[in-house]
């Protein structure tokens, strides 16, 4: 377990909080993790939703909820848990172990809560926030709505392509605001026909958002 | 808003967050109270799940769960908002207001959750946690698994009287332990024939699993 709590960078003052967390139902010990778990679920929750509060200053509301399903799932925090090699530290039945129990996405998601709820029960939200989130930043090297949240564009091409044969073309309509806070209202096109125009902070943005427009004309029939 | 303030025992350093909080989508204002109902949201959702994690040290996860869901929901926060009189704080368009807006469940809720995202934000969650639950215990004079998670009993009763015209009886089969830690088993009968039994650390307790266990046979078709 040492081993274990060098790589999280953290040190139970109470080992049997850690080992309650490292408990899987399927053991034959008189406890397991699942109340951790249900507590670490939401204290993940909302050291994420404050993470991307604070970092996404700009973005509404939809785009941070957005960008914390992409964060906040089973699959992303059996990532974080194999990045400590979390499966190796379980205590689980044989027969759980011999059906690949320690590999599991849930089972190993599960537990990655149940552990950062009993670092939240002994040393409080920021300790948590301190080693999630780098754990976070050392697997999404660059946590971004580009990188995380749906890719409007390729969605786009994927449908013109299947549909029209067409590979969908963006223009700078106009630009505006000071160099240092630029916005640009970016065109996408097909055939020449404009079909969707909005602004965004980058031309990036600006394109994304006209794609995600023209999709929902192309999924109304409009085009 | 000083009365807001004194309603909620809490007064804030910068009235620009608390004004924000106030500040529902539809009003004219340059900014709204959306991204601090994102956060407000996760903050509810931890601090609501700790209370329980605390005060129902015997309850397995799932019952938690369902605790959480009766009381981190659009009803109940809105019915703790209107215990400040949230409503007549808002800033909201004249035409919401014409439309009842102060006094919609889904508005109220909304402000509600961004208020205590604001309060989390200038003070922390032992701020939230302290205010909110409060609020919460003024209007829930007794949190208590009985009284918030659906009721067993009374729905296998509505079933069997419409179903079979009887009415479930139930008798202690057993009881286990120490006065101080006692277990009873009970079951449930119809027309003296048993249909569930279970465990409880009270006789309600078994009551109320062993109806559970009745219900789910009579969905299955088996009774």
């Amino acid at each position: 377990m040492e081993k274990l709590e060098k790589k999280l960078g953290y040190k139970f003052r109470d080992i049997s909080v850690l080992e309650r967390a490292l408990t899987h139902k399927s053991s034959t010990k008189a406890f397991n993790n699942e109340r951790l778990e249900f507590l670490g679920d939401a204290v993940m929750d909302l050291v994420v939703a404050k993470y991307l509060f604070d970092k996404f200053k700009g973005c509404p509301e939809g785009d941070l909820s957005k960008l914390r399903a992409a964060l906040v799932n089973e699959k992303s925090f059996a990532t974080l848990a194999r990045k400590i090699n979390l499966g190796d530290f379980l205590y689980i039945s044989l027969a759980e172990d011999n059906n690949n129990g320690r590999h599991k996405d849930s089972i190993l998601s599960d537990a990655f809560e149940a552990l950062m709820g009993a670092i939240f029960l002994e040393s409080g939200l920021d300790e948590v926030e301190k080693i999630s989130i780098s754990l976070f930043e050392k697997e999404y090297k660059n946590i971004s709505l580009d990188a995380l949240v749906k890719d409007y564009k390729t969605t786009l091409q994927e449908i013109t392509q299947a549909k029209f044969a067409l590979i969908p073309e963006y223009k700078l309509i106009s630009s505006k605001g000071p160099d240092h806070n630029k916005n640009f209202e970016m065109g996408v096109f097909l055939n020449g026909i404009e079909y969707g125009k909005a602004i965004g902070r980058s031309k990036k943005e600006g394109e994304q958002k006209a794609a995600k427009i023209a999709i929902e004309k192309i999924k109304k029939g409009k085009i």
